[in-house]
């Protein structure tokens, strides 16, 4: 059994100051890990030429992979391609593929390309280009002694496609006979330590190992079979059926699903439609339901209404509600998610109204309530929140909570 | 002067697996960067004698400071502490007041002290036990051969204030009289190639170091000057003045700004009120603006016109120029502009429309397509864009490029 060991350079003063996290250590961390191989070490350096090439010669010492990220850029202080080129000791020559390649991604943009992104296209001698969809700086690839290193873009938007598709898969063939099997199963509406409880419930565990990541409002398990492919596949199916019967509707989704990728997906299979009425989540919610790819098939629209007379204007809720109830109340939250489902012509309609903060309104309510409301052909529903950590985390909470009762709602009409 | 220089060693194999971000080397890294100490070079490292050694020896090399977080647990594979002594070939010793602490620490929680929390109890002979009032690791501070050698346990709410409060005043003694003051520039409407351009034709830099950032859709310059306070200080706003006049409108702000803060800033002190109308973006844009305190001042609502029939509904447009001109066009988002500037009573509008893509529509356009415009009293302005990068990055660039339209609209009215 073969198992590979990786190490991780990641270039940049900018991390060295803390200005900028340095999220691709952990991203490549987890997916190197997933694919079976290991890290040995990860290390940040600053944008210097002779400090890249110490790292790297340390990790080819003790590594068979070596990952380096950041540094490709077209300005002086990108260094990366010309430390590894003189650290072994190989010419860097131009690679006319990928300079007319930045060339037509600034032709696309309507934008000629300034001198100093050629030295983008440079490739180290007997190296390999990968190429970078998001951006002008390509990756490379290349072997030296045995050793594989390869170079990657340093945003991490360019860095993680990039990755993925031209270089793990290449990696994980590599680590081939012992892998790692991971499931994630991704839970909403339920604390950790109850999501523990409901687990021991289940009875004695003597099945791959689980973790809990808390991740924003939502908890992700985490499980984990190691072995032969078969062997570890069949552990980690079996944790997920005992899981998903002690969890139910708490697991909206694995992996790479998302909330609101969820519910697209129910509303499309349903053939249902979908409006929105936001006030004190400003337009987040719609924003989290486009960020779905195909969403125009099932989401009509939403209006976003910040203020009394935009609500009894263009929402065309009743005045007198507004002034008996508040702007910021369940039967107006109800009237909100009624209204934009009879605006748009929707099967279902879905509203919040709260206050976001930091200051507060005329009402005196406290910062961080908020009603959001879900309107369908029959009946209306409605959940108050007290929510805290300030205005962002608010807006992000309502709509995350009016995402899951969206979810709910769809699957109680299938 | 002295400029003295700190490498971090984070130990621990869940940071290795990436189950666990590690936000301790950014956290170490602002606070050091903020108190004149630069950081040369973090690593992470496992839980393994050999490599926690190695990784010391080579800091002590090149360092002032060296610290190493993690690894200061009870369990077996907590061995940072012995690492350490072998490393500087000195015995641990038991340091009995840290032993009354543990062991007040369990007996005020109602337990009994388990026998391996004893070693947390060790201190490296010619140490200072760092007391840890959060947890069972105590931190540890020692002197070798003229470096500061620093232990402080690894989980973060643990090893912040403990590090606040014990360790950071020492060291940023140690520093003393020379300090970092940094100023950054926030730009936008130009890449990083053409900035640096702009820049050399200032002419000769004898000024602070700038150094260039790329953030999303923005630039960010860096400006970093070392020395005595004044002395420091004056160089950096020379160079902040010079960069402006070679700028000009480009720098949209600094430091903490945001560019939807910036244009709340703006709507705010000129009294003018915005409405916006959005379909590719889908309420990205108002979830920005409205991300901004007191946003509820100036914007006064949205529109998310996902489909054709809203858009001639809802908003009013003309059915014949949507067939004749097509939804993504220029005349389009005008229009859309227009009728969420009349619909929501506002002093300007905004509107977005394209296509973000994964699929395309009928038209056969390029997915990228985006056209944005904003809409005043008098006149309109439209800018067409071609994007790439994937949906999100898409909707992103779009919202940003409308918020920078409208920051130098308004700028233009003033």
């Amino acid at each position: 059994m073969i198992i590979l060991q990786a190490d991780l350079i990641c270039v940049g003063n900018e991390l060295l100051t803390g200005l900028i996290e340095n999220s691709n250590a952990g991203f490549l961390s987890r997916s190197l890990w997933a694919a079976g191989i290991t890290v040995r070490e990860t290390c940040v350096v600053a944008d210097n030429e002779k400090a890249i090439r110490e790292a790297l010669d340390r990790a080819l010492k003790d590594s068979d992979i070596v990952i380096l990220t950041g540094g490709l850029g077209p300005t002086d202080d990108d260094l990366t391609r010309e430390a590894v080129a003189s650290a072994l000791d190989r010419p860097l020559i131009n690679d006319g593929k990928s300079l007319e390649k930045l060339q037509a991604f600034f032709a696309q943009r309507g934008l000629s390309m300034p001198a100093n992104n050629c030295k983008q296209a440079q490739l180290i001698e007997g190296g390999r280009t990968l190429e970078n969809s998001r951006g002008t700086a390509p990756g490379m690839i290349l072997e030296h002694r045995g050793r594989v290193i390869v170079l990657l873009p340093g945003p991490p938007n360019e860095m993680q496609p990039l990755f993925k598709r031209q270089v793990l898969p290449e990696l994980a063939a590599a680590a081939r006979g012992r892998v790692t099997v991971v499931k994630t199963l991704k839970c909403i509406g339920i604390g950790e330590s109850m999501l523990e409880e409901k687990i021991k419930a289940v009875g004695k565990w003597d099945l791959p190992a689980i973790s809990y990541v808390a991740r924003g409002y939502e908890v992700h398990l985490q499980i984990k079979g190691s072995g032969e492919q078969a062997e570890a596949a069949a552990a980690v199916a079996e944790a997920e059926r005992r899981l998903r019967s002690a969890l139910g509707i708490h697991i909206y989704g694995s992996d790479d699903d998302t909330l609101a990728g969820r519910v697209a997906e129910l509303f499309t299979n349903e053939g249902l439609t979908l409006a929105t009425a936001e006030s004190c989540s400003g337009g987040l919610l719609a924003d989290l339901i486009t960020d779905v790819p195909g969403s125009s098939s099932f989401y009509k629209g939403g209006l976003i209404t910040y203020r009394p007379d935009v609500k009894t204007g263009l929402l065309g809720l009743d005045p007198e509600l507004l002034e008996r109830e508040g702007e910021v109340s369940a039967s107006t939250a109800e009237a909100m998610a009624e209204a934009a489902r009879q605006i748009f012509k929707a099967d279902l309609g879905a509203a919040i109204t709260g206050l976001a903060g930091p200051a507060g309104d005329s009402s005196g309510l406290p910062i961080g309530l908020v009603y959001a409301a879900v309107a369908g052909p029959e009946k209306k529903e409605c959940k108050k929140m007290n929510l805290g950590g300030g205005r962002r985390a608010i807006k992000e909470r309502a709509a995350q909570v009016t995402l899951d009762m969206l979810r709910k709602k769809v699957r109680s009409m299938c």
